[in-house]
């Protein structure tokens, strides 16, 4: 074909944007989705988790860094950490509308967790617990914070089996090559 | 020219890099904008608007994807719903300064929500209707996403006219084309 | 040595698929990094100026947008501005439980903020003060939003030495050639 003929520029030319096309499609920063998980309450505890699934599962390379007080999220004893406060969201959807100093009562974290988690249950959403196996299935890397583990006195053991360490630079070095960028 | 001569590597190298500069220019992913609002209160709904506006107006393909209690900023009824609690915010600028146990108080959020749209008006910050026209005016695609309305139980007919219905997935197929992908 | 030959389709194809990987090592997209910091309290201070940092010191051209709430961050003021609450925040780590309502008690906010600074120092974090220098030190440009410097009523002159000002179209058009955007 072309291989024994002269190529001219506009040949080079075609060739070039054929390639470019290629690269472009199989650029990896559109394949990859890095994520920080900062807040560790119930109701923002699901973005992350949803967001991250759900890019692994279209195939996309994909990290959620915990720091903050989403590394909560990743404790072996996440169950009993993770609660929601009505408190200071007036978004938040409630059988009747209370002032905060109402919700802020002795036991309406409980109350408030409680329904949302049966809200959950009974629209057949996925558990924390659910999203953290799919995370790992899907072999989601899920990485700890080690600066804000230090700062919050917690050890490496304290976290689910499979959780990474790593700090800022290792997630900035993943997110720089990631056109999804979030932090939650 | 160059077409009926033997084309060098030096040649085709520049022909190269030439079509790479133009590419990289052209690159859709630095023309896409895509957001996720996920939070209903008033102060919070101008971050997307504005920025999904702004980046609509510089020619940027643009899309808000609505999750969570985001949700409340794209129904037929925002106006009622759209409310903003000082509790928990330190940071919120105040006549005077407050405990929580007090901005917690019976009326307070209507009080600082009134307050918080007056100081806008007298400002000449659009209001909320506003930005959400312009936005249909700019062709953001405003997407609401399927799964919490499903959780909260809203029916598509509670939305405005225009607004799109989507998932993660659909919101992750346009952000991974995106430079700009943000969580709000 | 190929200059002085007639260049073939599969040498047009290598020499692409060089020039093209040296392109996209080299996109500056990957070098540059586009935070907003749009929340004003002590906790939510620190992700801004720790990525910020971070990212400069490993060579990235790097921005932090100051909008909202995110003003007090670089005002003169600061350090009497920069509080934290622990109401409607479950996950914030407590000596003991306690409902919002106890923690929205007068001067409780004083107290979270004197706790949360201790336990900063004493784990050797850097104060925002120090940060805030290292941001400077490592050319982080720090740009105030315009627009809501206006909505509060906030002056130039209220700013820290060597702050800028912009709105949302100079962000965005920072953030369009970045990878790592994020809304914190």
């Amino acid at each position: 074909m072309l291989d024994t003929e002269h190529l001219t520029e506009s040949d080079v030319r075609r060739i070039v944007r054929e390639e470019i096309e290629r690269a472009f499609r199989a650029d990896p920063s559109r394949n990859t989705a890095t994520i920080i998980a900062s807040k560790g309450t119930l109701d923002w505890a699901y973005p992350p988790f949803i967001l991250a699934t759900t890019a692994a599962a279209i195939g996309m390379r994909t990290s959620i860094f915990f720091t903050f007080y989403g590394l909560n999220l990743i404790r072996k004893d996440f169950e009993k950490r993770i609660l929601v406060a009505p408190t200071g969201n007036p978004a938040m959807p409630m059988p009747v509308p209370m002032p905060d100093v109402l919700t802020g009562m002795p036991g309406m974290k409980a109350i408030a967790t409680g329904m949302m988690k049966s809200m959950f249950r009974k629209k057949n959403v996925a558990t924390l617990r659910e999203l953290i196996d799919s995370a790992f299935d899907l072999n989601v890397n899920l990485v700890a914070c080690q600066m804000t583990m230090e700062v919050f006195g917690y050890k490496p053991e304290d976290f689910l089996d499979g959780v990474q360490f790593g700090g800022a630079a290792a997630f900035l070095s993943e997110a720089r090559r990631s056109h999804v960028t979030l932090f939650i």
